[in-house]
């Protein structure tokens, strides 16, 4: 690490907000030495309590978000929140502004808005909100909010990075459910049916408290507790995802908010409070680190193999060239594969010959 | 490829089902060889249609597809579906079992389900789906329809693959539209509101109007000419896709269908032919296979240096290990990620300043 980088770890470190801006915004460009910055950041962390927030498009994410975000520094905590922006070209921009200005009206509270289009690659979207929870997570916030503008598949890989994952559930009809069921549901730690004083709120909710219990009855776990709190919650004590071991033991609250008046952001807390609380209890809360851990280096290490491969590429003439020659029917994508890739493992399996003739360790 | 395999594919050239079976299930299970299979299946490709069905759960597609499958075939035509299911555990798989039992009932149209679950990684079912596509084509199969149960990003990144793409909307709220946004509208080449005799169908082909007309006058491009042969259609002629430079020019038109009935199967298969027609005299198809080819190059790469890592990883302690250092802040991901690549790298540079030493080639 440069000299420069090292005194802005330790602005980081004594709490100036923009060491952490800027921080974010090298980890976020990629900027030349970012990884030692976040490397050397890994050792200041694991205090925070990070918390992911996510469902439909008009669910009323962000006013939850900006209330929950509100309600927490009212208590004394510190909070920064990440917005994970799709990058439909159907959603704009305008949303997104508003919140910067949200933000930067409440003198100390960190809003940073992270575009997927801008990232490129899904995995490199996940390792950019990875480390900047990292930089948050140094820097001292108490609270981390995850937050995805939209509710896609790459949005849920990364929200269900977070200790605790919130879904929000519109008022609606019960096809808003059934849709759901298709992957979102499976991650909620925390349901939240927001807009509670709309037409067809109590149905929602009756319609979620009987997926969860119907994810009871076909679950595997038997879990015993349960426990208290929301004003609505589900009645049983058993997980309703049986793919999902740590949340054995675990039952999904169902919390109603009204997120414009403030309505059941105190009982969001409390559960919220009361899955960490679970988590740490149970002990599933080191395993859940462990996991995402696990996942920070696969994703890494692809990354960075990844654009080992693209040299290997450009070296054997382009992707362009390549995929021309496969459309004129001189070859095929496997025969490409095998010869970018026939080097590179000639020379791993050199490298493990040598090392083993040697007896020396590989590293 | 070894004689079995040989004769296998010659027995998938002259036309023999069983052949086609037993091949697919070769590439779905990666049996020993068969890369080489799929190798030798490119140069007998390119004449098929590949047309992706894709809509949030509900929307009717495998009733929607049967019937195109169906009338294709009274019009001489073969047809090949791969169905891909994802891989929720809320989805059962009563319902794939009704189409095997379907398609099994109708001699000569092959079927196949694709589960997402038992492949594993993305990029495993995306190469699996793309290969399974190359040995119908290669069969012979006039049309292949790729049908996902769900509309998940994963699924939606595997249906647009296809030449064209059809999106089914089911009749209801505006709620629906504002969802797909996200992400599905705008791979769609052709909407379907199927289930056309609901209450709120005309509102949703009035919404989807509207929507496409937005995106025109949001538009980059002013395409000329229009098509005409639906019932219903969208004004206007040019994008509705502004991030999509090759569907410059086509407007997508909107098929109401009844599939239960087989009301508006004969109208959509003429918006498929003209959208066809279009790739075809627009030169955009030349262009969407290149890309297509592109992108089965660099999957094929990233599976294959992905296992790479897999045996690196394995060298240096295995994943758990590490992630376990890390929780245990003993180390970082970064750090990681350069000790398990360090070797790769230093090999690969090895071998890259000894080649340009000996003036030799690399391949």
């Amino acid at each position: 690490m440069d000299a420069d980088d090292e005194s802005l770890l330790e602005a980081l470190l004594a709490g100036e907000h923009r060491a952490l801006a800027r921080i974010i915004s090298k980890i976020e460009n990629r900027s030349p030495g970012y990884r030692d910055l976040v490397s050397a950041l890994y050792a200041h962390t694991g205090d925070a309590d990070v918390i992911g927030i996510t469902g439909s498009p008009g669910a009323g994410k962000s006013t939850l978000v900006d209330k929950l975000a509100e309600a927490y520094r009212d208590r004394g905590e510190t909070v920064g929140i990440i917005a994970i922006d799709p990058s439909s070209p159907f959603s704009g921009g305008a949303v997104l502004g508003d919140r910067i200005r949200m933000a930067s009206a409440v003198g100390d509270m960190d809003v940073f808005v992270r575009s997927m289009s801008a990232r490129g690659t899904l995995g490199g979207l996940s390792t950019a909100t990875a480390d900047a929870v990292k930089a948050m997570d140094a820097f001292g916030k108490d609270k981390i909010i995850i937050e995805t503008v939209g509710a896609g598949q790459n949005e849920i890989d990364i929200v269900r990075t977070a200790d605790t994952v919130a879904v929000l559930v519109p008022p609606g009809s019960g096809d808003d459910i059934q849709t759901l069921k298709a992957g979102i549901l499976e991650i909620a730690d925390v349901f939240v049916v927001n807009k509670a004083d709309r037409d067809g709120a109590a149905r929602t909710v009756q319609e979620l408290r009987e997926m969860v219990h119907l994810g009871e009855e076909s679950g595997l776990a038997g879990g015993s507790g349960g426990h208290h709190g929301a004003d609505v919650m589900s009645g049983g004590d058993a997980a309703v995802d049986e793919t999902d071991d740590e949340d054995e033991g675990w039952s999904p609250p169902i919390v109603e908010t009204v997120a414009t008046k403030g309505t059941g952001v105190e009982t969001f807390i409390d559960e919220l409070a009361a899955h960490h609380a679970y988590l740490v209890d149970s002990g599933t809360l080191a395993e859940k680190v462990r996991q995402r851990h696990a996942e920070e280096i696969r994703t890494l290490l692809r990354e960075d193999v990844h654009s080992l491969l693209e040299d290997e590429l450009a070296d054997s003439g382009g992707i362009d060239g390549l995929a021309e020659a496969v459309r004129l029917g001189e070859t095929d994508p496997y025969s490409i594969a095998s010869d970018v890739l026939a080097p590179v493992e000639a020379c791993i399996e050199n490298l493990e010959t040598e090392t083993r003739a040697d007896g020396s360790s590989r590293e």
